[in-house]
């Protein structure tokens, strides 16, 4: 680093460039978001949840454990020392902060404790496209919660979500499913027991690329191992047919009703995939008390969320209409979220178990989806209206200064031209760019005659193959006209209010 | 640090803390802020500014020549290396970022560029009572406008931010100064020229203490010096008393109108001084023709803000009613925000001059003086319907979790009881803690007969002494009422409009 005289000294100019990784937001985006996250929150705030929020740096060792497929604690989050050598880290989810808040203020905090958060997160991972190294989640949880209710909750949650976000019945689906049955169908297979812990993983894994490599994929990576197309080979986990078999049952289950009883004589005589088995049922019975159908709310084993994180019940939402992808197949938009019970997070701070259940939702990733679906940015901002700037006098200058004013104080959004144009044409471009409805111009005849032009800005870019019965209509409006002063506000309210006609008319 | 396996294996258990200098946020300060931040949006809206935001993150270098009030690059900021090595900081601030932004998008951007953004700024400094490392700031800029009448806008919008949020005419001041005067002055009493600039940074510092010290604190650092009440001494800027005696006039000017021509002659001979005074005039001759009078909109010599960074006007919003300190004492709150023209911080990047004015708002500052003038949170927020749960069989459940359901779907706050206390007591306990208007009961008894209990919370904590008309009214609730299942939600609706209405009436 260069000290900032030496910077000084050294004349060549500095590179902007943003970091690797990162994005700038544009308005059109943050609108959305903005428009999205209060949907989100309105029915948050239904379901009796209210907002916390904590900072974006955490002490390193209150994240470290429970980082996503990483041994490695300092890997994978961005990390620095403070001033007295403790280490600080940048929040990679919003969910072990809240452990620590909780833990934290535990005896000011009343359980159930019912929150919601939106925040940005960060990973310091290698950034790729679509892969950033910030981004926005936005979560609820339940710390304090011990019974399945409380997932069913979230999952009736995340489904009213998903139609408040005007995604129709059909096109989502929350898949729920239970690690504890998973871990019975592994016991039942022989694999239970500490020994075995890292064939178990090993399963685990090969599960989770279900969606990437099909069952055959998966079959082959629990047993010798899978070759992929650049010749690498990944070694698997040595399991024999039979124990394939019912591991690929289990994960390929696609109507579990139909499927219950074969699922409970599989896990039969272990006593975690019974418990399993049962909170599964239990969800079941109180989503469909509430209404939710299988189309909504669908328990589906072949989900598998978080291989060390979740506890009990992991729930996903899924959006199921398709989409193009970049090599231009077409294919399902996939997860936007999901979550889960994390029994162990917040204990790990506390002498006792704090039970909790909560999911997170994928802000960007969600947007990108509803732009997909037509579903954002419906309301449209309106461009403010420009005042030109046609003499440069103090005088006038004022004028413009006021005629700008009284338009804002009416609540219409309006700026005077702040650029060094003189050049009336080169204002109008400026105003024609910016997306302007409207310009407003007073020049020296103007001004002695007490009068300002007003040019309609949409108006003049119409599109000539407009509907017959509108012509009419619309050929009674002048593209320029010219009103006293002080009826500038009346008149300009009047032609927003025709232009918002108009579009409604053309849809 | 320890890898996850080792800290698996140590059993005893993380402390839970929060990092020095950072804050939770509790709802109560979320939503205040939320409500804030709206009503600032719809300003800067109206007057033309749309959002755009950077990442936390910028390349150091991009951050390095501005820092404030160092002459290290490295302290003040959070900074890390990338694994290409290279440096990455925390934004200290929202103006260094826009300026990248700028810089970086030049050839797509059309000047003016008038942008506002809302978002978390960090300071690595020694934390202390009201002093965070994470706090937020709400700026809008304009990129591309040179002349002045962009900084009069800036401070009309800052004045109308202040009475959108409830601040009344005469609480608050917009004061304005400009750099090129004090440069003119200091040019005018022999302080001028390369030779002198550690001079020139001595008096700058000494008048930013105006406010802390007074005019005889002042009148000492800009002469011999200042031995404060520890005993340590400051080395003074050792001006004479003639010069001394005309910077103290200039910063203690409070009528500019009054001391306009003694000003003028103050700077006689300076170029930098008259363009300044020159700016200064059309500033105040802008904001008087759109009906911004001195009591909102002041010229006022004592502002001194950013000693590198502004090169033109600078505006500072103060709030001008009075509190109580931690000391006890009445002072006027003071300083909310403020900004000012940055001619040379996009050109840095680039080959060319790029004019700038902006302004920023301290968003928790803010939040804590509409708070002292209870102007926040005036909406409050209905704490959930709480349906208890009685019995625990599935069925049961799947009931309560039905009426939930519909109390939601209605669009009514409404939670089931997820904790593990199974007394209606603790239940009842619990719902009364939360603020729970109502609460929902149903035993085996009101089931068989289809019915629900509906308890007002209110109603059972209402205090005695109430406005005397209001007394037959009130009698006419119960406390509890038992309705059948089908009325739950027309019922509770009900309810909760008469506590509503209770609360109008109550003030």
């Amino acid at each position: 680093m260069l000290s900032m005289n030496e910077k000084q000294k050294k004349t060549q100019k500095l590179r902007a460039r943003l970091p690797r990784g990162f994005v700038d937001r544009p308005a059109a985006d943050i609108r959305a978001v903005d428009e999205m996250v209060s949907k989100i929150r309105e029915v948050y705030e239904r379901y009796g949840f209210d907002p916390v929020e904590t900072p974006l740096f955490e002490y390193t060792d209150a994240l470290g454990k429970f980082l996503p497929d990483s041994d490695r604690p300092n890997e994978g989050v961005f990390s620095l020392t403070d001033d007295d050598d403790q280490w600080l880290s940048l929040r990679y989810d919003l969910t072990a902060p809240l452990a620590r808040h909780v833990a934290e203020n535990f005896n000011e905090i009343q359980l159930p404790y019912r929150t919601y958060r939106a925040g940005y997160v960060f990973r310091n991972e290698k950034p790729g496209p679509g892969r950033f190294r910030q981004f926005m989640q936005f979560d609820a949880d339940t710390v304090g919660a011990a019974g399945v209710q409380a997932d069913a909750e979230m999952c009736m949650m995340m489904a009213d979500t998903m139609e408040a976000l005007g995604i129709a019945r059909g096109d989502y689906v929350i898949r729920v499913n239970n690690r504890k049955v998973l871990d019975g169908v592994l016991e039942a297979i022989g694999l239970g027991g500490g020994e075995q812990m890292n064939t178990r993983l090993t399963v685990l894994r090969a599960i989770d690329k279900l969606d990437k490599f099909g069952p055959e994929g998966v079959r082959l990576l629990l047993g010798e191992g899978r070759k992929d197309e650049s010749g690498d080979f990944t070694k698997g986990a040595g399991l024999d047919d039979e124990q394939i078999g019912k591991i690929l049952f289990f994960v390929g289950i696609t109507d579990y009703a139909e499927s219950a009883d074969a699922l409970a004589a599989l896990v039969a005589g272990t006593a975690r995939g019974a418990e399993g088995v049962n909170e599964l049922n239990t969800i079941r019975s109180l989503v469909l008390s509430a209404g939710y159908e299988a189309d909504r709310i669908k328990i589906d084993p072949s989900v598998v969320r978080g291989l060390e994180y979740y506890t009990g019940p992991v729930f996903e939402a899924e959006l199921q209409f398709a989409v193009t992808n970049e090599k231009g197949e077409k294919v399902v938009f996939g997860s936007v979220g999901g979550g889960g019970r994390y029994d162990g997070l917040v204990s790990r701070f506390m002498g006792q178990p704090v039970p909790a259940t909560g999911f997170s939702i994928g802000v960007s990733r969600l947007m990108t989806a509803l732009k997909n679906l037509g579903k954002l940015g419906v309301e449209q901002v309106t461009a403010p209206v420009v005042v030109c700037v046609m003499d440069r006098d103090i005088e006038s200058m004022g004028r413009y200064q006021r005629f700008v004013q009284d338009l804002r104080h009416a609540g219409i959004r309006a700026e005077m031209y702040q650029g060094n144009k003189k050049n009336f044409g080169d204002q109008l471009k400026y105003a024609d760019r910016r997306g302007s409805p409207i310009a407003v111009i007073q020049g020296g005849d103007e001004r002695a005659s007490g009068v300002v032009q007003i040019k309609d800005l949409i108006e003049g870019k119409r599109l000539s193959g407009e509907i017959e019965d509108n012509v009419a209509w619309r050929e009674a409006r002048a593209a320029q006209i010219s009103v006293p002063e002080g009826e500038l506000v009346v008149k300009i309210r009047e032609i927003l209010a025709d232009q918002a006609e108009d579009r409604k008319r053309a849809g």
